[in-house]
């Protein structure tokens, strides 16, 4: 399961362009961590909104991901996520965690701090299984 | 306020890095578009959620900002997507609308569409305007 | 398949204690309205979030139902809607419309505006189709 | 402060009707029971996602009350709420906590448990300090 969510990770152009890696992988919980640099910034040198929910989605995605069959892999369905306040510490760290993992729908929690450990944001999502991505 | 929206967005190093730009403002509507690149895919070469709503968030924002009072900046409190299809065409494009513009809150919904028009993501957010970015 | 959304919606206790009624039915779209009464108030005088939740939300579950195969039933799975302004007029009215229809996931947006036609709350929801109520 | 939120909740006539009470008051965190009735259904006899929805807005918007200063009143601007599973056990009981206290903006995440302590719904909402309900 974990090699899967490696593997995964890794044919993810954005993630890679942000740096961003995986630090932490469990049934049910998964962590990315995503550095300060030119790419992630908005207008006030913050990191942007769009990065700090693609990391919480991607981390939110492969919880839900490791708590289904083998066979499956994940789709966001949405997602609502409170930006809690600005930040642009060195890195910030994404937590993903599923609530509920249904047979259709896997709802998770994620959480973003920054490097001082203070909360940046808070996400709460829905992923369904799928196994080819154009079953909507 | 078409030229602040042009001259924050070139500050946004997330916008640059995904290639992405302005195609329309006008008051409480913006519309900006990415290309396709190695920088926005996810696992199977589809469009990343996480890109898909960094876009709609910066059109919802400018849309919103355009309505604020000259000297505001803008901030996303939250935001909800749904995503309705994946999508690898050639781009894709964001459209920003002010729902409810207030002087606490601006309501924003968001749209993207791809190159065969067909809807891939729709947002609602709401957005505060801000004279520094730390006053939350 | 107006019937059976007639006849689902005189079984639910809370619609019948909000007085509320179906003012409309057609494909992909539900209207519902409340009048004010003792019944929807919160703290101030003014409709309950909880009320303009409720009939948008039923709204947009029959919407969506109304585009499913006719042997399901309509489970909603999640959403999220924004208060545009305090209402406390004779009555509100709730659209719910299918934004996209798929066979695993609906999506619907809802308007609520009061009786002066000034928007309430809008709603962005997804639904599932279910045979039984009990197959998360 | 807990007489206040007491005296605002007997105010609100939908909580009567719903024959909800305030269960517990501490400083960012509230809980509100609602017990089984005819007014709660929805088509199948479970608790409706409306009702759900409207006690834990309650509990999140007094817990955000009991964080403001002593002159303000509470007004939600948006929430989320993901629906577990369905419930019809003889009570469900809703949790509103802070999770973010500022000056302008409060984030609140609600939990539903029903008589069994499984978890019904989770809400992420975002309230507002207002000192009178028209300044939206």
């Amino acid at each position: 399961m974990k090699e899967k969510i490696h593997s995964s990770f890794k044919q993810q152009g954005l993630m890679s362009h942000l740096e961003a890696r995986i630090t932490f992988i469990e049934e049910g919980i998964v962590k990315i961590s995503c550095p300060y640099s030119n790419a992630i910034t908005q207008q006030n040198g913050y990191f942007h909104a769009g990065v700090i929910t693609s990391i919480v989605d991607v981390a939110c995605g492969y919880a839900a991901l490791s708590t289904m069959p083998a066979e499956s892999d994940v789709l966001t369905v949405e997602f609502k996520v409170n930006f809690m306040r600005p930040t642009q510490t060195e890195e910030i760290i994404a937590v993903g965690r599923v609530v509920k993992s249904g047979k259709r729908i896997v709802v998770c929690e994620g959480e973003v701090i920054d490097a001082d450990n203070k909360e940046v944001a808070r996400m709460l999502a829905t992923m369904i299984p799928i196994s080819t991505t154009n079953v909507l």
